[in-house]
Parts: C-alpha cells; sequence; structure tokens
C-alpha cells in the first residue's frame, strides 16, 4: 500500500465520520487505529470540537498521545485546553518526555504547573528535568526512555531486560550500557545482541568507543554528527559521563528541517517562511519589521545618492545605471555571504582557515568584477554611444564586485568571531551596504571625471 | 568518549603515521579499525598518493569501502583511479550497492564498464539494475541489500534467517515479507520480531498496512513521508508490488540536506553554494553566469529609466529613491517568493489551494504597502521639505509593495504549474521583474504628476 494521498484519507474519513455519527465506537477504533498516527492527525485536525471531545472518550490516553505527537506544536494548544484536566495530564504522562516538553514550552505557564500538579509524580519529574535545558541544545530535544543495561550481564539476560523496556523505550536498536556509578561506558546495537551468543558478557561485545554529546551541545552541531556517522541515536552525557538520555534520528530530521529552513528564512528577509497557512495580517507582521528596517536602510542609500545632487544634475544620465550596479552589488554579496554562512554552518570554513576564504574571495571578486565591468562597458560604449560613461560604468562594476564579494563573506565571518549567528546578516545588512559601496565609488568616480563626462 | 575533534585526530594521526612509516601493519591497522570510517575517510584523504597506495595493501577490499562511502563522491574518482583496477571493482563489489552507484555517476563511462567486467557477476547485475534509474528518484538512492521473508514462516525460522544475512543487509530492523510471487505484503519491524514468542507465525505479527514508495518517486517526496511518519527505512515496489530495494534514514538525511543547500543556493542565485575548498576560478566560474544574467536583466532596467530621461532632466532629485524603491520591490518579492517556494515544497500550497494564497498574499501586500507607503511619505516631506515629492515616493512605495508581493508568490506557481523547479525563479528573476514593475510605476506617476513637482 502507498501512503495515504488526499483520495484515500477522503473514503478513510467517510467512514470514520459515519462511525463516529453513529456512536459505533468498535468500528471507529477499527478504522482509526489502523492509521498511521501522522494520518490520525491530519483527519484530527480537521475535525469539530464537539466531535474531537467524542473521539476523547472513545480513545485511551496513550493512543490520543500518538495523535498528539503528530499535530504541529504551534497550533496544539486549543486541544488540551478542550481535553478534561486529568485526561490531557495523562496524555502527556504517555508521550515520549522530549515530545512533551516540546509542548509545554508552547502552552501558558499557568497551564503547565496545573498539569504536573496533576500528573504521576514520575513522569512530572522527567518532564521538570527536561524544561530547564536550554533550547536548541541536547538537552532540550532528547528523550530520557532509552534502554540501560550493565556491563556484567550476559546476553541473555539483556535481552530479556531488552525485551521487558521495549513498550516503554524511544528506541531498542541501541542498547546503553553504564558502569556501578551510572557512567556511560559503551553501547552495543540490536544487531550485535542478536548475532551474539547468548552466555558471552556484554563487556566482551560492547564497543567502547561510543560516541555521545554533552548535554549542553548545539542542536546543529549533532545534526551533522548523526549525518556524518549514520547514527539511529546519540546517547547525551553531562560532564562527569553520566548517561541523560538519548536523542534519536527522527528528532535529527526535525532539527535539520527547522535549521534549513530557518537559514533560509534570514537569506529571504523574512522572520518564518513556513506557514503558508497564515492570514494576512499574520504574514504581514513576519514581513513588516524586516521591510522597514530595508526602508530606513534605503533611506540612508538615498541620502548618499542626495548629497551628489550637483553631480546628477549635471549628468542625469548617470541616475540610469544606479539600479544596476546597487544591483549586481548585492547579487554578488548575497551570492559570496551564502557560500560563507555556509561553510560555517557545515564547519568547513573552521578546518581551512579564514584566510584562505577570503584570499580566494578576493581571487573571484577580481575574475567576475573584471568579466561583468568589460562587458558594460562595451554594451554601455554602443548603446549610448559616449566611451567615457561606459568606462565610468564598467570600472564601477569592476570594483563594487572586488568590494561587495569581499564584503560578503568578511561581514559573516565577523559576526560569527563576535557570536551573533551569521545567517542574520543576510539580506538586508548585506545588500545595504553594498548599496552604500557601489554608490559611493560610482558617483564619486563620476564627480572625479566629470569634465570628461560632460 | 566525544567524536574527534581536531586535537584528538591530530593525536591519533600521530600514531598512524607511525605505523606507516615503520611499516607496521598491525599498528595501523589496531589504531586505524578503531576508528568510524567517516574519521577514517577524514584521515584518509588527506594523505599523500604512495602513502594511500601503501594502505590499500594494509586494509581489505570491504575496509576499503567502508572508508570510500564516507569520502564526498565530488573528488572521489582519483582514488578509483590509484588503485589497481581487480582491487577497485572488489572495493566496489563490497559496498551498499546505492553508494557504488552514486560514485558510478561521478566516475566516466568507460572507467564504470570497465570495473563491472572485472567484477564479480551478481555485484555487477545488482549495480547495473540501479545504475537505469534517474537521478533524484527512489531507484537511484535505494539499496538492494534488504532482508525478506516469506509469510508462512514461523518467528523462530526467520530470526535464524536473520542472523545469517545481517552482516550483508543494509538495515535489520526492519524485515519485509514478500507473498509466493515476491509482492510485498507486510513489514515486521526487529522489534517487534525479539517481543514475539517463537512458534508463532510471520503472518500473525507482521503489518499489512506497509507503507512503500514507487521506484520512479522524487526522492523530495521520499524524505518528507520518512520525515512525518518517522520510518528507519521505506520499502521501493514496482509498479506490481514487487520488492525492489529499499531506503534508509541515513540516505534520507543526504536527500533532506542536498535539498535544502539547493534551495538555498538558488535563493542566493548560485549554482552550488556547498564547496567552500573551491579555487578562485572555480568559484567565480559558479557564479558568473549568474551575474552576467543579472547584468543584463540590469539593462533592460537601465533602459527602462533612460526612456524617463527628460524626467529625469528636469527633476533629478528622483534618481536620490531609485534604489530605495527597486530595493523594496526586490526585497518584498524575494519574502513572497521565498514563502511560495517552501510552500510548494512542503506540500502545503497544493492542500490549501492557490486562490486562497493569492488572496492572502494580496492582502498581505495591501498591509505592508500601506505601511511603509504612509511612513516614507512622512519621512520625505520631513527631510525634503517637499510634499508632492513625499506623496509621490509614498504612493509609488504602496503600489511596488502590493505588485511586487503578488508577482513573489505568482511567478513560482506559475513555473510550478509548467513543471519547472520554482526555486530556480528566485534570486534574479523575480528581482529584475520587480525591479521594472517598481520603475514603471515610480516614473510613470512622476511624469503624470510632473507639474506638481516642479
Amino acid at each position: 500500500m502507498e501512503h495515504l494521498d488526499d483520495q484515500e484519507r477522503q473514503e478513510v474519513w467517510a467512514n470514520i465520520k459515519d462511525a463516529l455519527f453513529n456512536d459505533h465506537i468498535d468500528q471507529f477504533r477499527a478504522e482509526f487505529l489502523e492509521l498511521h498516527p501522522y494520518d490520525q492527525a491530519r483527519i484530527f485536525e480537521d475535525l469539530e470540537k464537539d466531535v474531537r471531545l467524542q473521539i476523547y472518550t472513545y480513545l485511551s490516553p496513550e493512543e490520543v498521545a500518538d495523535v498528539m505527537e503528530h499535530i504541529d506544536y504551534d497550533e496544539i494548544e486549543p486541544f488540551f485546553t478542550e481535553m478534561a484536566p486529568p485526561f490531557a495530564a495523562q496524555v502527556f504522562a504517555e508521550m515520549s518526555t522530549d515530545d512533551a516538553v516540546d509542548i509545554f514550552n508552547e502552552l501558558d505557564k499557568d497551564k503547565v504547573a496545573s498539569f504536573l500538579t496533576i500528573m504521576d509524580d514520575d513522569a512530572a519529574d522527567e518532564i521538570k528535568d527536561l524544561l530547564h535545558y536550554e533550547e536548541k541544545t541536547a538537552g532540550s530535544i532528547m528523550t530520557t526512555e532509552f534502554v540501560v543495561v550493565k556491563a556484567g550481564m550476559t546476553i541473555r539476560e539483556a535481552m530479556v531486560h531488552l525485551r521487558t523496556e521495549a513498550p516503554d523505550a524511544e528506541t531498542i536498536y541501541y542498547t546503553y550500557v553504564i558502569d556501578e556509578d551510572k557512567r556511560l561506558v559503551g553501547v552495543i546495537s540490536l544487531r550485535d545482541l542478536i548475532i551474539s551468543e547468548e552466555e558471552w558478557l556484554i563487556s566482551d561485545v560492547m564497543n567502547e568507543r561510543v560516541v555521545s554529546v554533552s548535554v549542553g551541545e548545539d542542536q546543529e552541531e549533532i545534526a551533522r554528527m548523526v549525518r556524518d556517522y549514520d547514527f539511529l541515536a546519540l546517547p547525551v552525557v553531562d560532564f562527569q559521563d553520566h548517561l541523560l538520555g538519548i536523542i534519536t534520528v527522527d528528532d535529527i530530521m526535525d532539527v535539520m528541517e527547522e535549521e534549513a529552513s530557518d537559514d533560509y528564512s534570514k537569506l529571504a528577509a523574512i522572520s518564518d517562511v513556513d506557514s503558508p497557512d497564515d492570514h494576512a495580517f499574520a504574514s504581514a507582521k513576519k514581513r513588516l519589521p524586516w521591510l522597514v528596517i530595508l526602508l530606513f536602510l534605503g533611506s540612508l542609500t538615498a541620502s548618499l545618492i542626495g548629497r551628489f545632487e550637483e553631480t546628477l544634475d549635471q549628468v542625469a544620465i548617470l541616475a540610469i545605471f544606479i539600479p544596476l550596479i546597487a544591483g549586481m552589488a548585492g547579487n554578488t554579496g548575497t551570492q559570496a555571504l551564502a557560500v560563507a554562512v555556509r561553510g560555517i554552518t557545515t564547519g568547513e570554513i573552521e578546518k581551512q582557515g579564514k584566510w584562505k576564504m577570503m584570499l580566494r574571495e578576493a581571487g573571484t571578486g577580481l575574475i567576475t568584477g573584471f568579466s561583468c565591468g568589460l562587458l558594460m562597458t562595451l554594451i554601455v560604449y554602443i548603446w549610448q554611444e559616449n566611451f567615457f560613461l561606459g568606462l565610468l560604468v564598467g570600472l564601477s562594476i569592476f570594483l563594487t564586485l572586488v568590494v561587495a564579494t569581499l564584503a560578503g563573506s568578511l561581514v559573516p565571518l565577523l559576526m560569527h568571531r563576535l557570536k551573533i549567528d551569521p545567517a542574520v546578516a543576510s539580506g538586508p545588512f548585506i545588500t545595504t551596504i553594498n548599496d552604500l559601496i557601489s554608490i559611493m565609488i560610482y558617483f564619486g568616480l563620476a564627480t572625479a571625471f566629470m569634465n570628461l563626462l560632460i
């Protein structure tokens, strides 16, 4: 069977609606629970409130928890508000701790406190612990439902233990080995467990070079490790190597998606590109702050040109090439910036050194600047039949491209040094700097060589 | 142990170099094979050619295959060229078929043919089959090393089979169930296998609602499914539901990275943002084509302004606001475009309908346009003490933002309809269209109301 496409979802949906309408609990449960929780969530969020209330009585807290884990957390609040609080608390207790924590971070603090009060103590404690970790660190994305064994166990004992723990564990494909002080000393994959003899000791077959991350590690760095090393899960430890939790590959995929969309949004100068279901006001709210900043930055450019009003009055034709030159500066700066931001993100630049990169960007700027400058000199010469105007425009483009390329890579490197996320620099900042630089060069040259132009 | 940082790599590297220099095979093997293949690859690619040749004699083809799977495929060619061809063929035979195919796609055709000739027939046939699939489809990223069982087997028989297959399989965490005609009929996770009783039948415990993808499915769609459904692997079938291969989550992470970097590169108008180790010429080559296109598109803008030379001659101060207005058009267009491209990529727009989206973008444009226009009218009025100039600039910004926002979402939708990747439209295209629109509006209004300005 393929995954559910829209038509199949419509059919299943009709059956489920029918069951709900006729109060056929069994039929509803049979149809609904057959679906993957992702599809359950898609159907669930399309329902009216009274139908959802009916569903809460048809499903167990555990089954509702599966559905909730696949709802967009930005939009989950109303569902937990409409559930009876004791039921909602049970649903939270049945969720993976990492998902429960993510959802709690979206709810208001009073509501969270009230859920934690009615919740089972063990579950509440686990969640409280995780709520302390800073966003986007290992601690905030890890789960505490993992399986551990002692190094002295036999394979047989470990397998028995694993079978008992399996229902609650986030993954059983890696089992972590701890010593008497609960320090992480090894890892063994289920693959290795099932091909080992039952009487062997864990300590004989475990891998002692277990790769772990510290609880404060940045999620982007963790995503890079999981991708490079092809892990399905990574253990999280404190500074004394005590095992605190694990991060599984499905959470890593969400991190990758989040980080990619973050970088993309920043390059486009917009706070969050990923909610095309917003209304016009919500989406204007996300874009307007950037646009207003850009407006003020643009006014800077305007006032700079204003200083050359005399030059403009004498040779009005100069105005024709302003958007072209400023545009080229913005474009080449964005290119260099994108390469630098990605290089910082992937760690490539750290590896090969900043100077080497600046040198290469300077070279790139010289080559692209020379080519475009020469081309433009010819175009303007032929079009306007004015050699000096052509030379002026061409020379401006040459200089602009060299400087703008360098600025495009220098600015993110500086921001990175100052511990600011370099992706923030992208759109507005670099483009305005380069607008200013390009206009200074263009009108500076024009004013200096005015006698050749008129 | 944390993963290797630069300093640790230096230490290990010193030991390994020492072993190589003194011809201590055992010491080399002990140090080198202890590392994760990802780290092995990082050390390996930093070595001189004669040292690499020495390593090929110290390691088995299988061990070299592990290293090669973690080298960047763009840069892998020299390594396979320097190996003895029979050894290289053995290395390929030991690799996952999907990785071997990816590498073959980077080598020239004659070399591939010669490797396939000396390779073991079975391995060669598997790779040949995969070489036929189109790039970026399920077929091109799947591997053929998966484990299948028959529905009539007992759990015990299945586990015995699994233990035998484990060393060669890409993953054993999912076992696929096929019928007599080799059609995919179910899936069973290793988790379910180990908690089931040994005498139960596979057909009793398998999940019959197995989600699969067809061999021609686009890799981006597959990545979305794996992420939404939290799969560790997905089976690939032909149109008759025969199981052809599987796609594992580690390949999906590479796809996600590739697609994200692709979209990002296109927004920055650069062919490939991801190789900061290029030399200046190589990186100029990637950027120059875009810059030249932009240069010609910019010339269009220039010639459009040229048509308003008379207006400019009369009111030279108009030139001051050209970059501001064109810049705002470009920025708002890029914002709308980024939202539309992401919406198309994630399928959100398909779901909610194009008209709803256009309507929302129109609303957003009206709100942002009105706010920015009003603000700019005030700024220009105060700064230049000219109310009509302020009104002209403000009105131009209002109209420009409305039209540019609409254009920014309309263009990618049109391209999507025409089956062109909408991300291509990004940087240059939308910015130029919006430059032209904004200048037409600004100078059109200025020319029409000239008498109020002078």
